[in-house]
């Protein structure tokens, strides 16, 4: 096989994750094992700043460097937003042909991998010749094809160790708490929530995610009888909760408050779902203590909560993709295959089959209207790595002498 | 000196945090020690619980359970947010006295200290012989007399991790990013997000405490330079910061949002600091990316983010409450007295030293309206122990071909 001489880049794309620059060092690092991929550059901004010509030549940054950077999250040469047309797409090609670059590798979503695929068939058609990888990336985990996406089984873990604090915080001093977790459209890092129990009576006792139509007033029932139950409950909710008629939860909600509220409703307004929620527990429930966070940014980017599995395959996948462009002539996106238990095999699929659409929570995850099942605990529990234990106290009661 | 035989309890009172058990466990493990503590009880749910006489006898529980929940963030053994009056407080000695317990030990915050200085009145009045021992805890690190509070640090921790998290996410997709942190009164906790800084552009680029008056103009303008040089901004702020009358900045602003809305600010009767605060600069300031997380419980009980020193000093205030309980005829506090750099000693002082006022942070650690002293620094970082580190990419900029 003839080898293909030339520089690479490397950008990214979406929002970022604490494990994307594990990807970018292992293309990088591997990258330099070749001889024929001459220089390796990384666009600053994804393709925006590409377009720009605004990159930094990463074959000079020593390994040391590289190799801190892989464990720090966040998008080590910043991340964009911007979806490309056709017209952008042609841009970049401009500039990569100028700069004599004949790899391209894009670590992000759905929409990064259509990114891929546009360039990929401008290159073709002008007859220059451009390898056009796409590394997946996404907290979300909904990328098609691929068993599982780098970036998730941190976020994953991030979300399990928090509703475990939640629940022992809870616990300790009683109420309703509502947690609202990242993900618009698919529930996977929502359902991880499931790996804070441990014992019958540990939360979240409910679990939201938007594949199943939600009803305030089942929501209602639920969270009154885990309270009668418990004397407490703990809910995790994903923020693109939607209605039966696919309409988003917080949109229905604050209107329902306001219509309801004569008002004097402290909650008439408010711009968060875990506001409106704990408004309506609040005023149909009577319940006094009910609180609600929103895990926000946090969940994504914590210093300090990464899944070291998730971390070696968003290392691997990077790897994967240089290898694959320097030794075979073939674009496309690298996916991961689960074999065993648990392993994982990487393969190459093509861009379009990962590219614009995204897929959600396979229905035997979703146990009735607010719980997983244990097919989805077998399924994500290998991607959280490993998770700090907890215990509670176990003693006998002290008879009681006064009031006996 | 005759040795006082008899039974102890241990109660929690307040917000949990993440070490709070390490001092129940280094309390109860101590204690087996000494045959003249007879039986260790836990109360449920701090006095409240006590007072119905829901008791465990710890004496009952394992060693490695106890050690299992030493490393478990929350109330082992549940809190109370009540603070009791005299009335409560002859029930609780009431409750002791049916049961032997002579030794009476109470983990909280100055609330707490105020509970056990009555308690200890009780006592005395009463020719019954109990030692009382107030054991230190709290994240906001607002009791007076000690040097700082078991649970500060590893909140602290959490939240200088969180912010270089989040700067780092902000660096790949910039913006202004408010992080809102626990603290009605006083800053330490906000204060700790300085450590999320590296470089000289590293977040948070503002820090703003309950200690020093805040001024929304003066608010605006400072975000306007920092975003204008950094293209980005990042504010810490404490969740009760006020304005120069003393009142709470949330009820100004929300007020303020509104009057000047015309009906189509979208934030009016926002319940949130996070929200009027974004809301405000996407009004004023016309930037279009501008978010915010409110960090609420996961600062205090998020598992898998505790400072070892932290950990370890929780510990020893239980044991040397014990200690002294066991060896003197004295009641009071256990504080912590800073030696060296860095070493702790604890003493013992009396109950109404820190019952009732709590303290603020003190001028040298605050800078101007929106930041902290080196001082600070040096004073804080002993306490949140080993901070994982990070790292961004030092490579050179690749010459522009196209547009040079």
């Amino acid at each position: 096989m003839e080898k293909l001489t030339g520089k690479a880049i490397i950008a990214m794309g979406g929002g970022p994750t604490a494990v994307i620059n594990q990807s970018l060092v292992g293309a990088v690092l591997q990258a330099r094992q070749y001889s024929h991929i001459t220089q390796f550059y990384g666009a600053f901004r994804g393709v925006e700043g590409l377009v720009e010509e605004q990159m930094v030549n990463l074959s000079e940054a020593t390994s040391h460097n590289l190799e801190m950077v892989g464990k720090t999250p966040g998008a080590g040469i910043r991340s964009t937003r911007l979806k490309p047309d056709e017209e952008f797409c042609s841009r970049i090609f401009k500039v990569c042909k100028a700069h004599g670059i004949h790899y391209f590798f894009y670590i992000g979503g759905n929409d990064s991998a259509e990114t891929c695929r546009i360039v990929n068939t401008f290159a073709r058609e002008e007859g220059y010749e451009m390898r056009v990888l796409h590394i997946p990336k996404t907290i979300d985990n909904d990328l098609r094809v691929t068993d599982h996406c780098p970036g998730y089984g941190s976020a994953a873990k991030f979300v399990a160790q928090a509703f475990m604090g939640v629940n022992l915080d809870n616990r300790s001093l009683p109420g309703v708490y509502v947690g609202v977790v990242m993900g618009r459209h698919a529930g996977f890092l929502t359902a991880a929530s499931v790996f804070a129990r441990k014992y019958d009576d540990d939360g979240p006792h409910l679990i939201y995610v938007p594949e199943k139509p939600f009803s305030s007033d089942e929501f209602l029932a639920s969270v009154d009888e885990m309270y009668t139950k418990y004397g407490r409950a703990i809910i995790a909710v994903s923020e693109g909760i939607q209605d039966e008629h696919g309409k988003p939860v917080i949109a229905g909600l604050v209107k329902e408050i306001e219509r309801d509220a004569h008002g004097n409703i402290q909650l008439s307004g408010s711009t968060s779902l875990g506001d409106a929620l704990t408004g309506l527990v609040r005023e149909k429930l009577k319940i006094k203590r009910v609180r609600s966070d929103t895990f926000g940014y946090l969940q994504r980017s914590f210093l300090g909560c990464v899944s070291e599995v998730d971390a070696h395959e968003a290392r691997e996948v990077g790897e994967r993709a240089v290898q694959i462009a320097a030794w075979h002539s073939a674009d496309g996106s690298i996916t991961i295959e689960r074999v065993g238990d648990y392993g994982v095999r990487y393969n190459l699929t093509p861009l379009q089959e990962v590219a614009k659409e995204t897929k959600s929570m396979p229905d035997e995850f979703i146990q009735g209207a607010n719980n997983v099942t244990t097919e989805f605990k077998n399924y994500a529990r290998p991607l959280l790595g490993e998770i700090p234990v907890y215990d509670r106290i176990h003693a006998p009661r002290v008879e009681k002498i006064l009031n006996p």
